[in-house]
């Protein structure tokens, strides 16, 4: 198998959402087609795939780095026994002389393409890929839906705790029934106003998370740790710093329910970091790490490998990403479950009409692959990056 | 004042440099010109700062992400009530709307441009930038000169440590007199033969750091450091990953001569994790953290703060990347000292022939700004990003 062409557009993310410290109306994404010599139907098979939310404007590293080192490998020396892709040797080749540490944006540019061969594997089988993942690591896929819950939760300066009840009223109806919600945008007066007209429709504490998304200092975490612990909320997310370890561990020390970390930690070391350091709780606390913004799938398990050894279990792992590439993902490898933005960060957030969304679990389709070409809102882009080839 | 326009140059890096991990030569460096509407005899004033060595590629991030930013923003909120730029507003403008954690290329990026704008400040006063840094941050500038050592010692594959002997007399005609080399890249004894090698003409321990670029496991790292502790080394230098703070400390605990590590920590989080959890000890263990190649100025100011205010000294921070920008940090804030790669990482490592170096100390030139202009291999390049304006 050989490696025809490499293509990366990097595509504005609409609506204009903002959490409690950054705006992603500036936001793109870098959506990626690893073009092969193999036919099926007489067309060439290739793989997409895209980093995911939260980091932006790889294109620089996608071209200037990753991809000439692609296509300089001898291809053979990528590929497993059985002619599919050894993904662990592709990211080897995308990180040639890189230095450690760092992890940053080249982690979810290196993420994309590691993602595109996956996507490619699962298209030789003409399989979806969760089939091909849960076969890679030894697993065996959820057949029953992954849980999924509905983020958002967003401050409406304008309309106050009414919009948002709607806005939680509104995934009710989409068949939701656990939420996440912004906190750290206001007061904490205001805030607790807002979770309990959010508890008014998620019905009790254990259906609705609440996110800081690191805005907090400890004085801050330690305030709202105690004004939210009587009710029992589902968890407490990305409290401080994601890299204040020390933070996490002393609310984790004086807040009783779960607290929720890791969607800003692009690298086993960090994560590493994280259990070391972070006083993460077996059987309670949740990880968030995200494969598309982590280097891709061959970096995720190695930490789920060290989250397992250190006593973690995969039903605490709930990646960071509402999308359809991390529900294969979750599905393959029956983590925790997966969030969903339900409407926001279009066209790549949320799920296609082939995924059903009931009883707060969701399926993959059926496409083969990660089903990117089922999803409507990207149908647009997938042409243009097609545009023209073979 | 105005910013009138921002340029990006990705400058590629000449020479086929490699260390134990990774071979340079597909590295460039980002050269930005920031354009103001001030004049001097006619001229605009513009900055010129560069990031540092070992990240690159960043110019989508410049572009895409960091650019748009600071020429959207009221220059005028940018400003001290002096008139000079206020780099801790640059910084925060260029950091609008990113996320927490993912401390990587874009620390590069963003440090490229807000050390320009040191460059501009030093210029509107028309002196040398160490001059504006120490009196921004309250320091007397050193006036005899900063202590440097020539960094190389590479791998000779063909020619053995002969070679090696004659890269270091060759600094020793240069005007240096202490020296840091490469480990780790082959086996334990043929490492040791290199060091003794050296030595012979470094003349002592105090005068030879070595460096493992990161490399080195647990067991590795042990055994190399029991090997050369009775050599009394100047420094035993990234021993391992970079974010394996256990490892460090691990090695502390058990290593008596100094270690050195930092390069690849790029915020001040990651620095303070460093302190919280690397084993560092104070007097005698070395911080190797990069301006250029985290945020700039203002975010290596507050991890400067950060340590002295955990008791680390100031003659024991050492920044990586050996040139002109880091030369005049160093002077104006008293550190340690600072590295040389004499001859390599053209165009941007080394020094001017302003620059004196002597009984291994070195001196800034007196060129406004950080004077890059006053570097011969930099000529060209400047003359590119400015061609055309005004």
């Amino acid at each position: 198998m050989k490696i025809k062409e490499i293509r990366h557009l990097s595509v504005p993310m609409t609506g204009n959402i903002a959490n409690a410290v950054v705006n992603f109306s500036e936001h793109t994404i870098s959506l990626v087609a690893v073009f092969t010599d193999q036919l099926r139907n007489g067309q060439a098979i290739y793989g997409l795939a895209f980093d995911s939310i939260g980091r932006f404007s790889q294109g620089g590293i996608i071209h200037e780095r990753m991809i000439p080192r692609l296509l300089q490998t001898d291809p053979e020396s990528l590929l497993n026994e059985d002619g599919s892709f050894d993904c662990s040797r592709v990211l080897r080749c995308l990180m040639r002389n890189e230095k450690p540490g760092g992890h940053g944006d080249r982690a979810a540019a290196a993420a994309a393409l590691e993602l595109a061969f996956w996507d490619i594997n699962a298209k030789l089988r003409n399989e979806p890929a969760y089939q091909t993942i849960a076969r890679a690591f030894g697993c065996e896929p959820a057949r029953t839906g992954m849980p999924v819950y509905a983020a958002g939760g967003y401050y409406y300066p304008q309309d106050g705790v009414g919009r948002l009840k709607d806005e939680l009223k509104h995934y009710v109806d989409l068949g939701y029934s656990a939420f996440k919600m912004k906190i750290g945008g206001t007061s904490l007066t205001e805030d607790m106003a807002r979770i309990e007209a959010a508890l008014a429709v998620a019905g009790n504490g254990s259906n609705l998370a609440v996110d800081a998304n690191g805005r907090f200092n400890l004085q801050e975490a330690t305030a709202y740790a105690k004004a939210i612990s009587p009710l029992n909320l589902r968890w407490y997310e990305e409290i401080g710093d994601p890299l204040d370890f020390d933070l996490n561990r002393r609310i984790a020390e004086i807040y009783d329910g779960p607290v929720a970390t890791g969607e800003n930690l692009f690298s086993f070391v960090d994560a590493r970091n994280l259990v070391r350091y972070g006083g993460m709780r077996r059987n309670r606390d949740i990880f968030q790490m995200d494969p598309g913004l982590s280097y891709g799938l061959t970096e995720f398990a190695r930490i789920l490998t060290m989250l397992e050894e250190n006593g973690y279990g995969k039903p605490f792992i709930y990646p960071h990403g509402g999308h359809l590439i991390n529900l294969h993902i979750v599905t393959a490898l029956g983590l925790g479950g997966c969030e969903a933005y339900p409407g926001v960060f279009q066209p790549f957030g949320g799920y296609s009409t082939e995924c059903r969304v009931a009883d707060a679990k969701i399926h993959p389709g059926d496409s083969a692959g990660f089903g990117l070409e089922a999803k409507a809102e990207l149908v647009p882009h997938i042409r243009k990056i097609l545009e023209g080839y073979g």
